[in-house]
């Protein structure tokens, strides 16, 4: 008998970072061009954030696995039948990548910022990396975008930072910012009234800013004091800077 | 009269990253090619690690400013002397820019990591800012390839993400360590028992990771429990990964 083993595929978690290709890494503007196969999450009907953001840089015959989330609006965060949708779902992705991989095929798949920082990517990951090969290229935070944007250093000398997600409860939140030096507050959206009520219950308030869309064509920056009642985008970051000792 | 005035120059923080070249930004290394004038940080009699990320990207007829550290061993670092010499060399090395801006040339000041994130080109820019154009380039942070060396994800979900500098009085990392989920430890070198100890109060100690020379040739990565005695370098960073809900 003769069999010729495939070699299996790379699956590439290629962190994209903030939005703007300049900032994307060196290693992750070669492997873009030089792709076969990119695959990437992206809400029905929507191009994909990640997908936008490598526009015109891909190869003209490369393969796109559109994964597109399921439909949830219908079910309530904290029904057990969410967790279990989007479980089924991470898993038919993962195993369409495995399956590629195992036919000898090299896969990128896009991530927004730094793929092991909050990433969508994790979720393959962790199904993927005991059956294949998995490697990840490091990337630009979206914080490390927003607090460039703010014109201020987020953190010096011995600053503790936190970084807080706006879905946490209130009194968690009012507890963390007033036990860091520095704030970066994240997946604001519909939490942001909430995240203000913290910030004030904290007296971080008046310090803290709000930045919409960092590294993109539409950033905006601005006081968050003087963004009452602006309804948040979804990539928005709010940051305190630290105020620790300089010489 | 007819006087003809200069643009000024502006002068870069251009972020480089943890340290392989790859993972600069596509900006970073397009500016490098680019540079007239380079500058960067440097402990006296060493190359400085900034300027060997950039070896081999400069154009050969770059000019170069190597901005070296004054020898303050005999200082002990709460000595009040310490922090007034270190002011006077970095109003020093601003008032240096500042002139080159002012003839009209951009400056590249190099700096490892993000500038923005615990830099000390956050010394010059707050010297610099209200007097010439700066500008800024963020990068890639050591804990992002930190992280990335330990093959886990660093946050999930709405795990809460804590930095920390080796330098705080060990009371302080414990309260720190205790109510944060993911923790990144950062300034180890002489601090590492005293880390030790205060993970080991804070019952975080089995499950911490040290990371050394991040994204350069010589990384190393292990469990912190497996390097007991180890002296460990400057550039090292302890990371707890956060274990938060994931579908
Ligand atoms: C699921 S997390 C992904 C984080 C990403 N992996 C990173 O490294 O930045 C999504 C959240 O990141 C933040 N975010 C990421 N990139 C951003 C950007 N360019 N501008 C504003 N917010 C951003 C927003 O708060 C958003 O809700
Ligand atoms: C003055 S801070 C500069 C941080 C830098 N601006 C950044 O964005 O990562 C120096 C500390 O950063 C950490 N560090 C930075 N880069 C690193 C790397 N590549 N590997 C290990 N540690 C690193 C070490 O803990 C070191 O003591």
């Amino acid at each position: 008998m003769n069999i010729t083993a495939t070699k299996p595929g790379t699956i590439w978690g290629v962190g994209l970072g903030p939005g703007d290709p300049d900032l994307m890494s060196v290693r992750a503007h070669r492997l873009l061009g030089q792709a076969r196969h990119v695959a990437y999450f992206r809400k029905k009907g929507r191009p994909g954030h990640a997908r936008c953001i490598v526009e015109g840089l891909l190869p003209p015959d490369v393969r796109e696995i559109a994964m597109e989330y399921p439909v949830t609006t219908e079910i309530p965060l904290t029904d057990p039948r969410y967790n279990a949708l989007l479980s089924a779902f991470y898993a038919d992705c993962a195993a369409q990548l495995r399956a590629l991989s195992q036919a000898g095929q090299e896969v990128l798949v896009l991530a927004e910022g730094d793929p092991f920082f909050y990433g969508s990517f994790m979720h393959l990951y962790d199904r993927l990396r005991d059956a294949v090969p998995v490697r990840v290229v490091p990337a630009i935070t979206g914080m490390s975008a927003a607090w460039a944007a703010t014109g201020q250093p987020i953190t010096w000398g011995d600053d503790v930072m936190a970084t807080l997600m706006g879905t946490l409860p209130e009194d968690d939140l009012v507890d963390r910012m007033c036990r860091a030096d520095a704030l970066v507050v994240m997946k604001i959206g519909r939490n942001i009234d909430k995240i203000r009520r913290a910030l004030r219950r904290a007296g971080r308030f008046d310090a803290a800013w709000l930045v919409e869309y960092a590294a993109m064509p539409n950033q905006t920056v601005q006081k968050l004091s003087e963004a009452e009642g602006r309804v948040t985008p979804y990539f928005s970051i709010v940051i305190v800077h630290g105020q620790g000792r300089r010489p």
